[in-house]
């Protein structure tokens, strides 16, 4: 086991009505004057808009309004949000939404506090050493953003999708999670969720750190949970035991208490963000189709943790064959349940499909491009990803 | 599911030669002159309390000691601690040690700051607003008190052995875990501590709120990891990274993060407390007694819970039988991993030795007398503990 620090102080108020709390815990830690951050018209047709305001002026805290964050947020509403906060004088950023309404936040209150352009923390240029205080209402289990000191923006000019880790400045300083308010999620989002939570967890979990025993034991808990509990929410969408659970384990999944003391990896999201960046489609869908690629790959050149994965989390037998046998059954598994139980793509033809077999071929290639461009010729702890890796993990996301 | 609350601000600092950032991290926490709270001679014998302070100083902080805290500790030590933190104007306590030391510095962190007698807060008549700032370096790896916002301390004239939970106002402000301190720990002390980070799981896994999916399989994820890791660790002290799964389990164990959304019970450590306030006996080694004997009564009367353990945890099959018979099954598994494998008493006998069996028969109705009179005629979430019922289970523990 790695030696690491541990620091998730974010205040987690879960539960039914819980957003109407909003206020007062924005007061606790000081608010005075609040920008609120959403995404599309469905947090103000719902209501939830309305509730989180009444309950900001129950409190005597002033707010003002960005709303319109979209899918794959980019530096254009970074700066929209920058500028509003200096120029309404905010000390304090409510985001009511899912990840891309939070990492919007994020980007935001780091922005505001420097002067120069807030892109050079994502370019690795600048450290983030202030920002403002962040608060969260949730509406979509899948990025872990609430629990999280991360953020990931899209520059528009540049078509670089790209995040920044800064756990002691941006973790948000409460998060409101009430799982009634994901009930009305369209079951494409809650399935892209249930995969980006998993896929967090797996990041971790393919790690070559040895004796890692109470971290793999909590990742294949967790992993089990959202698999039992996934079904059921896609099968009942109004089951609020089932939201329950999904929606505190897609918190648990990314705000490291899965994966401590691991080398961690993250190729994975690396190779879906390029897809995203330049396709625009949704990250959790990305992600079922290139996580099982990756996993197909590793079960040729490192098997031991996909073939642990696939025995304690799929139930395959130490019978079923060599351990490139059973990890490759855990593979198989996987996809069927994205395929089957979350009804997600798990092909490229399947995620992209205004696009020509040879258009997608050629999208592998600028795939392959970006990415070694963005992270270098050869990165990955798990395992080296060069240019020839990347293109047959890419290909075998192909229909077979 | 219920409605929760979260918060685990705690920084960990986890791994090789931590401890020499005490300094730097009391010195981040605002700490200008800090009371080192210790237990016995091993901190000192060791050199660790030397490191301790060389840090402080190297920071500029200034800082005087107190040593001397014992097992189940108890309010004189505490009385002691205040009178010394208000005449020398400390403003920080760090606790060197086990739960006993970190319990004594957490209480003394709230005595300080109250006009009354802190004996108050845990007879209930007065809540915890506000305490001293503690940080920790953990030596024991048991009681969980490092992640936790509960003390628990014994009075010397009344023999109560009480506790407080104030997860606002007493959680440590960072943690310094380095699994090599532990590794010098008598094995009576290792064992006792792996019973008690268990115990403390199992007090919130013992529930009857349906639906607890995430938070039923990290619970029983932590669980099988303290088991795998704990027999390493009988069998090679020296591992250091089994010393430090077993370490994070125990902070894991009690932080909040296993438990969430379950009504939680405690009435096993309710029933352990009697034994040690009165003899003193190891508190982790005291639950290896109590323990199973309340979860074979519970296999008769509330089995669902037991039963679910002896499968995910000691994989009895279903195929074993009844309800009934697979939570039996479950204790006996458990029972023979305590003794086996941990070496520790697992029947009221082996745990007083110096008592005859009608003393300890006398010993039983003087537990069952006071459990009562501290808990009330009838207590309990999980099933209603009558005196009937606790004579019962005190008596299964006895040896068969």
């Amino acid at each position: 086991m790695l030696d690491f620090t541990f620091y998730s102080p974010t205040e987690f108020v879960f539960g039914h009505n819980t957003e109407s709390k909003t206020g007062a815990l924005a007061l606790q830690y000081g608010a005075k004057k609040v920008l609120i951050v959403y995404g599309g018209g469905s947090a103000v047709r719902s209501g939830l808009l309305d509730r989180v305001k009444k309950s900001l002026d129950a409190n005597g805290i002033e707010h003002c309004e960005m709303g319109g964050v979209q899918a794959n947020p980019t530096d254009k509403k970074v700066y929209e949000g920058i500028e509003t906060a200096r120029r309404e004088q905010i000390d304090f950023i409510i985001a009511v939404g899912g990840g891309s309404v939070i990492d919007t936040a994020k980007s935001i209150a780091c922005g505001v506090t420097y002067d120069g352009d807030f892109w050079d923390f994502f370019i690795g240029k600048e450290k983030v050493s202030e920002a403002l205080p962040v608060g969260v209402v949730l509406t979509i289990p899948a990025a872990g953003s609430e629990g999280s000191g991360n953020a990931v923006i899209t520059n528009e000019t540049t078509k670089q999708k790209l995040g920044i880790k800064q756990p002691m400045t941006l973790r948000p300083k409460f998060a409101i999670m009430n799982p009634e308010l994901t009930m009305t999620l369209p079951a494409w989002q809650t399935a892209s969720g249930i995969c980006d939570m998993m896929v967090h967890i797996l990041e971790r979990y393919f790690t070559n750190t040895p004796n890692t025993e109470i971290s793999d034991r909590m990742c294949e808990g967790v992993l089990t949970a959202i698999i039992n509990e996934g079904r059921k929410v896609m099968q009942n969408p109004n089951d609020y035991d089932a939201r329950a659970n999904i929606m505190w384990s897609g918190m648990v999944a990314h705000n490291g208490t899965c994966g401590v003391g691991c080398e961690e990896d993250w190729s994975g999201h690396q190779m879906e963000h390029e897809i995203s960046a330049l396709y625009n489609v949704t990250h959790g869908a990305g992600l079922a189709v290139v996580t099982p690629a990756y996993m197909e790959f590793m079960s040729k050149h490192n098997p031991k943790r996909i073939a642990q994965f696939a025995q304690r989390v799929f139930n395959v037998t130490p019978d079923f064959g060599t351990e490139e046998d059973i990890a490759l059954e855990g593979v198989k598994l996987f996809r069927q349940f994205l395929h089957d139980d979350l009804k997600l793509p798990i092909t490229l033809e399947d995620l992209l499909p205004n696009l020509s077999r040879n258009e997608i071929e050629e999208a592998i290639s600028e795939f392959v491009k970006r990415l070694h461009k963005n992270k270098g010729e050869q990165f990955g702890l798990f395992y080296p990803i060069t240019p020839d890796v990347s293109t047959e993990i890419y290909k075998l996301a192909l229909k077979k």
